[in-house]
């Protein structure tokens, strides 16, 4: 899984009818210091997930099993949010 | 679901029997400011998607589940359009 | 997909028997205006594609799709050769 | 697989059932002379390790295999520990 | 599939029972020209291939597919040992 904070939200009334009813947040993947590092992107999210938040997703097929046995054309989801990350013994709470 | 453009398309004649029909275009990808990130690529589309448009797509075997039951031998399909952008709670319009 | 150029041919005596048969080529990833970008990789091919052409090739489960009901053991595969790019209106012509 | 190093731990109360029991360990991707290189993951873990430890991962499809028959909801697991690196025959511990 | 050379051996005696019995190899991705390039990777492999040599690899749900019917839980394998590279007509012997 991949670490990222939700940046913003996506519109769209023209796309897959697998993607229907779904929540589209633009997530920015960031380091363990949670300094931002490299492309945006966009996922569906199984958690309720709010702007700020420090999340993980899962990519690829893995991506669309929260939602089975819906079948969602997403190929990155959020499957949770990030409570406390303890790195090397320090504990760093994921404040925005 | 990754953040593109598209800024063009491709011919083809020959090609793998499971793409026939399918219109294949040229997507730049972009970061979240809409500024272009990285190398374009081919997808094919499920969204009737046109040039300049802002749209995301799929990659992977999710690429290929909007055709079912077809069988399309693509791994990036267009998966929509984007209307609007919220980041921070700033809106962002898909201008060309 | 992902657009590229063959720019040589691989030989290999020891292999998985899922690739027995099949013509291994190189291909050099381009961007849209056709410059290199990136690390070449090995292509199984399902379209005839021969040096210096232009193509396009799909990569993980799909590129083994072309070959079905053969098993072969590949994860990238041309599958078209491309006639002609359109960008933003311009046409470009796929010279070597 | 990929080499990395076990440098922290992820805490999450908010996520999706198909992740509940499993410890989610931070893991630094390493080279092959153990220096630290991109970004950092978020790991589910089938062999007991611990921080500090070396490790390898899978990642895709092949991440859920260690937990079936249970659905886990993983893109990365560490899939073992490595005791010893040879480089063209001289020996590395993986030494913290 | 990716080229690359054998450049070392890992040892892992914790690890998934479904790579029991699999010798795991280092291998350093190598450009067309065979200079290196990237990051190290842990492959299963299915040639039999030993230090020094040059070879392709599959990443993905493909690098199981050589073991079938055991079910190995590895996302990378090599699957061909490379006897000769022609770049545009130019031979290259993979020499170490």
């Amino acid at each position: 899984m991949q670490l990222g904070r939700v940046i913003g939200r996506v519109w769209s009334s023209v796309k897959n009818p697998g993607l229907k009813g779904q929540r589209l947040l633009i997530v920015q993947p960031v380091k363990a210091d949670l300094s931002p590092a490299g492309r945006c992107l966009i996922c569906t999210d199984c958690t309720g997930a709010g702007a700020g938040e420090l999340i993980y997703w899962v990519r690829g097929r893995e991506a669309s099993f929260p939602f089975t046995p819906e079948e969602v054309a997403s190929d990155a989801t959020i499957v949770g949010i990030i409570d406390e990350l303890n790195l090397a013994g320090k504990k760093k709470e994921p404040a925005c």
